[in-house]
């Protein structure tokens, strides 16, 4: 309806009864009481410690939506250029104490709910993650949302609404067993349906070729099988905003107007069969952390997601009805890895096929508005689908592509003439039987930028995997833009105490928008109480672990040890498996001392925590001899508790916010040129945690921000690599002593029957050792004697602890996403105006 | 938490803001602003329709959850005797409109949305069906609630929330063809989930001998599938009261806790699929009515459903710690049709297996708590489900059915004894083969009371069914309900206009609650206004249906014309056959007048509507010719618009609101003995229509209450079926010549190719014409021409109308419940006390 239509009469009552409802102590309080009695329909006599976890969420969710409205109203006004965001995952995590704290709402909220018999930890601890991502990538996506917001950009997330997110861990004898994650099952107060907001997506069918009126040859995509696309829109508010931006996340479902003819009598239950089917797209999110998987429902899913994504943007930019050629002025598009590809090639379709722009015009406007994020360089995780695969489910798209690629290597051909290796190098197509298609190249020949993440990372991608692009586009077109992440969840909000003793030290708040500001702490470094506090704020956080594992494992850990933590995706890159090995070794040697020798060790926790893929044997392998060590180690009074092992299973957002504060020494120890940043590295330095590191990722920079002395680094170098590589491969490498009576001890069943972990030694010896655990071994043991001394002198390790956090400022998302929008999406900041509530 | 221990500050709080929202006006437009911006997450910008439906629903909503707590906790309070009603089926139809009238919100309501922009009429129009039931046996079950909710009486329904209702119906070149029924997709306010209300359901598995501490011998049923039964609840306004009582639907749900030794590596994408398939077990009510169907899944279905309930009837029962010897006096249960009949075993196998008490004990137990009503004598509706399949799904349980019935069985022989041929007779167990368990005989054996429908029906199952049982127990045990019907919902709501008047003309609205009090208004049958108003009335909601049937028909029918109606499901039995035979001989007739002799004759518009169950041949063959006559009939100019034939396509409850108010006759033409009782007989009759039927079900009493002279009854009687129908299939007997005459046209390709119709006019010639059409033909058709003559006294006719309506006191269903309350269930009602909102 359109406002300016609707009676005097009716704009009064909006006006009346409209209003906000504020923000006060007791305005929570009745809001909470109607949310248990109405939307619950609950009464005083049965609300337990979930529902009223329900009613606090929906009392924020109707403060967010305010805000969401206004925000959308805002920038529909403004209609000035948006970045969308393509995310296949979104590792959001636990909102409500997020969104107290973005809004401002705690400290009232808190107050409000112990007056009504409840306490806002237990009422915080009831809320179930959204675990919709594998890991370093979704949660990136979600750093990123939260920067967006907090700094007034225009932007949107897409994804899709998986009823399963990331399985749950559980461990059985020490292996993982894997949970469905039913997560939705209790009920999602951070989503807005969106029912009207429907979108029909198309699979299989044929293409048919015909004439326009206008004498044009056209195609057109007919028949095949149509599902519904329902969004459902999570909010994402900004901290010290109005500014409350959308993650659009699209949900399968049925289409309710079948196709007639696919109805004839008797096959009614076949055609609720389908329908049920329908829904299956978007069930479950692909449980593979930097690993392709070559599923047809994968694809399908990628599809689905763009299609849907794509015709919601088209449909927003035509509201405005400027001509296309401003679509690239309105619009900018990243595409967060290859995932979202298939959206290039959406685009022109829409173009081409459905608006009738010719095919270079077209093609200009879709070059301007995508770019591209690279996220790894391993070989396994690169995407490629088989052409007939495509051909078969999209046979529109299949055609584009082909002519996307035809036209792409006449240019080169233009270019750089008689190069048929290049051709062959840089097509799209891969000339295998069958075909495939190359997903990153087709990305790169649709964008207009291309960016790694992290200064190595970048470097590595213009050396290898895209380096025959650099002789037709040149460098000019790759670039960094090194992660971030959000100092609100990952301080602010996970770490209380230290994010109080910032504020007072610093005197405001404001270092949690500019984060460079932490740097004044530097000139605190020597304060006495200042340093007291920061110890034990540190001590606390390592209390409050301690007590998780308690609880999560069963093993007791004294909170005064050394906290040494690895917490990620379980992959043979990362090596996990190094460090139990290393782990091995210090245990045997402290076996061998004297309880006097042992007196003058640092005592140490070393703390795993991480999901290996369901079907990645090798991984799961590595958890399981973390555990099979962790039972003898722990239950060996001889080494006098100077030695405690723990796998804290089910890691994700959550029980992340609790592990990091709390780390003394964190690893991050991938073989040198694998990683591609990392982010949790950034979130243990900058809560006052040291790492220790190989030259890898975002290490190196962290190391150039915080200085030598604050961090641990080892192992070769990424230039050295393939050398090590060829040597292993070619030649005959003899292993690393240490890491042989390491091996040796594992063979003698030490750690119980060593047939178990046979595959596991093999990746050493017949496997070639290909992430060179043993060309680091030494290095890397030398690098933990260092840790422990270091570690002895109380003070020095605090002044170094400080000087971290006050060095991190570059690692804010919010410089990474202002790097993005200045020179990636060209879009402004658009400040929130404050509506009237009609 | 308990009230005595909350806070007194947290009492307070409660106190302050629980306080009831007002029903007014301002209070009605400030909810459906409040809902609008938070619950739909919507703006002034954009209120379609449909949102306005919704904000409304919500404020409504809420007003319901307050009434179902006050009921609730009342019960809790009085804990007296429990009516449950268990129906597989609920056919609620539409709740906006019921629960406005029901609460007397409607004025208010529909004075505040019209300031706000919208009409009421638009509003209502965008509700979705609940249609949970296939036909008359949900219907009933709906208008069952809304009477014991009206009377105040502490009941609760049990059944199953499909994810996909009865199929939608659509036409395509005169065929039925079935669209699935999506109807959760657009949100249910009518619904209060409770997630917290999970009970785990058990399949498969194994039994285990075991003897306990104190030395009984005892079973265990152990292993097999866990899937979990979610409660939805809904609620169910009384008329002019408080009282708001509940129908617990359960949804399957995955069990979040699997067992682990199912989880092995590698085995993730397999489980998560089981999960998903877990959903399916209430995604789909089976689309047939009056006959049995043998898949394991409605198998499932009727445990799962049966297994939640129970559970949740002995919690409740055990929180009030009484002894168990006061269940039957606690909890009546009563069975709609044999479908949940597995609830006996249920009960049972809880009182001996897991609360250890003995068989004899528990058996009285059962037996005093459970009814039985049987709905239908057709065979082919009987259910029967093989042995090995309850052996399989359902282990412990078959165990039991045959310890039940050898008990039975040996007092029966105790009784009777050496009567082998009765044992075989009376037995659950079929002895085929596979043998197979006979559910009615299973209902019998562990009620205190069985039930028919009408008089008629409730002789025929003594006289031919149950035969055999009264020589065990006698006839004291087989009782008469007669059904009835909700006035509220099928006179008040469905037609405006005659409720209006009556109220006037009565003087208030008591009959509304006192059905009876419709006689008043014989002793107003000669007020000229009043016969003025009362025709008008009638006209108005003909204009109504007109303007329905061109919309979705496309045919404009005339208001002016006699509206006869037949709406049901198309079954064999109920005879739409001979109804649109019978249209073919009007035509024909008329077709042969000359103009002047059809200027004399009453012009009929014919309406068909109903659904064929998917798989039924026959039935579906019958709609295709009633569209194909159709066709030929309202495309004959040369009858000068005499007679016009329409099919309603998706006949359900909200079309049936407007067609039945409209209706001048209506037919009931069922072969006599096969209706057991038929609701919309009563329906069309209460508004002042009158029926054309045979002497069959409900309408032999309908005959008696409201006298011969306003009624047309027709054909053979009950009693003469067995000997025609012998008659047609051991001797030769000759078609009826009128009926021939029109099997003639048909097979002369008059409606089209006449090979589609071959095994329609098979079913008269080889099929021994089973349902009789040919020995009732000449009777329907004379009574036919009654109706055309009656039909010419206007004058008369409306005195008719008014009778009718006069006279239908009996057949409300506060009638029916009253006499269930009083002579079955022995409950009283329990007036709702008002609550303080704490």
């Amino acid at each position: 309806k359109e406002i300016a239509k609707l009676p005097k009469e009716t704009l009064a009552l909006w006006e009346k009864y409209g209003a906000d409802e504020s923000d006060d102590k007791e305005s929570f309080q009745k809001s909470f009481i109607r949310h248990v009695t109405t939307t619950l329909a609950r009464s005083i006599y049965n609300i337990d410690n979930f529902s009223a976890y329900q009613a606090t969420a929906h009392s924020v969710r109707d403060r967010l939506i305010k805000r969401w409205n206004e925000t959308q109203q805002t920038h529909t006004e403004v209609d000035s250029k948006r970045v969308y965001y393509l995310s296949l995952e979104f590792l959001l995590g636990r909102s409500l104490d997020n969104a107290l704290l973005n809004l401002g709402l705690k400290d009232n909220y808190g107050g409000g709910i112990k007056e009504l018999g409840f306490t806002m930890e237990d009422v915080l601890e009831q809320e179930v993650d959204a675990a919709l991502g594998n890991g370093g990538l979704g949660r990136l996506a979600a750093c990123y949302m939260d920067s967006l917001a907090t700094m007034d950009y225009p932007a949107w997330g897409y994804g899709l609404r998986y009823t399963y997110g990331i399985f749950q861990q559980r461990l059985k004898d020490g292996y993982q067993i894997e949970f469905p994650d039913y997560w939705l099952n209790f009920d999602n107060p951070w989503e807005l349906p969106r029912l009207d907001v429907v979108v029909d997506v198309q699979f299989c069918g044929s293409v048919n070729r015909y004439t326009d009126e206008e004498g044009h040859e056209r195609y057109a995509w007919e028949g095949g099988d149509t599902l519904q696309a329902i969004a459902y829109d999570v909010p994402i508010p900004g901290y010290g905003t109005k500014n409350c931006i959308n993650i659009r996340l699209w949900s399968s479902k049925p289409k309710r107007q079948f196709d007639l003819t696919r109805f004839n009598e008797g096959q009614y239950e076949q055609a609720v069969y389908e329908q049920m089917q329908a829904e299956n797209i978007t069930a479950v999110l692909y449980p593979n952390d930097n690993h392709m998987v070559g599923k047809e429902l994968r694809l399908k899913q990628q599809y689905f997601w763009v299609a849907a994504s794509l015709f919601d943007i088209v449909r927003r930019f035509k509201k405005s009805e400027k001509p296309w050629s401003n679509f690239p002025l309105q619009v900018a598009i990243q595409l967060n890895d290859t995932h979202p590809t298939l959206a290039i090639v959406e685009l022109q379709r829409i173009l081409v096929d459905l608006e009738g722009i010719g095919w270079d015009e077209a093609w200009a406007i879709v070059t301007q508005t995508f770019a591209f994020t690279n996220h790894t360089i391993l070989p396994e995780a690169m995407e490629r689908w088989p052409v007939p695969m495509i051909q078969y489910l999209l046979p529109r798209h299949m055609q584009i592509i082909f002519d996307i690629n035809l036209f792409f290597l006449q240019k080169v051909e233009k270019a750089i003439p008689n190069n048929r290796d290049l051709l062959a190098k840089l097509s799209i197509i891969e000339e295998s039987t069958p075909q495939f298609v190359r997903m990153a190249h087709l990305a790169i020949v649709g964008s207009h930028r291309v960016n790694g993440v992290a200064a190595l990372h970048s470097e590595l991608i213009k050396q290898t995997i895209f380096k025959d692009f650099i002789q037709f586009y040149g460098e000019s077109k790759f670039e960094n833009k090194t992660n971030g992440i959000t100092p609100r969840r990952w301080l602010h909000q996970a770490n209380p105490k230290l994010s109080e003793l910032i504020t007072e030290t610093l005197g405001s708040k404001n270092w949690l928008k500019n984060l460079d500001l932490l740097k004044g702490l530097k000139s605190h470094v020597n304060n006495k109480d200042f340093r007291k506090r920061w110890v034990a704020a540190k001590l606390s956080n390592k209390v409050r672990l301690a007590d998780y594992i308690q609880k999560a494992t069963g093993v007791t850990v004294n909170s005064n040890a050394l906290f040494d933590v690895q917490v990620k995706r379980i992959h043979e890159y990362k090596r996990q498996f190094m460090n139990i090995l290393g782990v091995i070794h210090r245990y045997n040697t402290l076996k061998k001392m004297t309880s006097e020798e042992r007196a003058c060790v640092v005592h140490r926790v070393v703390i795993f925590g991480g999901k290996a893929a369901p079907g990645y044997y090798i991984a799961k392998l590595v958890i399981k001899l973390i555990n099979s060590v962790a039972e003898v180690v722990n239950n060996d009074n001889s080494i006098e508790d100077s030695l405690k092992v723990v796998f804290i299973p089910d890691y994700n957002v959550s029980v992340a916010e609790i592990i990091i504060p709390a780390s003394d020494i964190s690893q991050h120890i991938s073989t040198a040129g694998t990683e591609a940043s990392g982010t949790s590295n950034m979130k243990f330095v900058l809560n006052g945690g040291l790492i220790l590191g190989t030259v890898d990722g975002a290490n190196i920079e962290i190391c150039e921000e915080i200085g030598d002395d604050n961090i641990f680094m080892f192992g070769n170098l990424a230039h050295q690599v393939d050398d090590l590589r060829h040597a292993h491969r070619y030649r005959s490498v003899p292993v690393d002593p240490s890491l042989q009576a390491v091996i040796n001890d594992i063979e003698s069943g030490q750690f119980g029957d060593s047939r178990i972990f046979a595959p596991l030694i093999n990746t050493l010896t017949h496997g070639k050792d290909y992430y060179l655990i043993s060309d680091d071994f030494q290095s890397y043991l030398d690098t933990q004697k260092l840790v422990d001394e270091s570690y002895k002198d109380q003070e020095g390790w605090t002044t170094k602890s400080i000087m971290c956090s006050a060095h991190m400022g570059k690692f804010s998302s919010d410089r990474a996403i202002q790097e993005y929008a200045d020179q990636i999406w060209e879009i402004k900041p658009v400040p929130v105006m404050t509506k009237k509530h009609i």
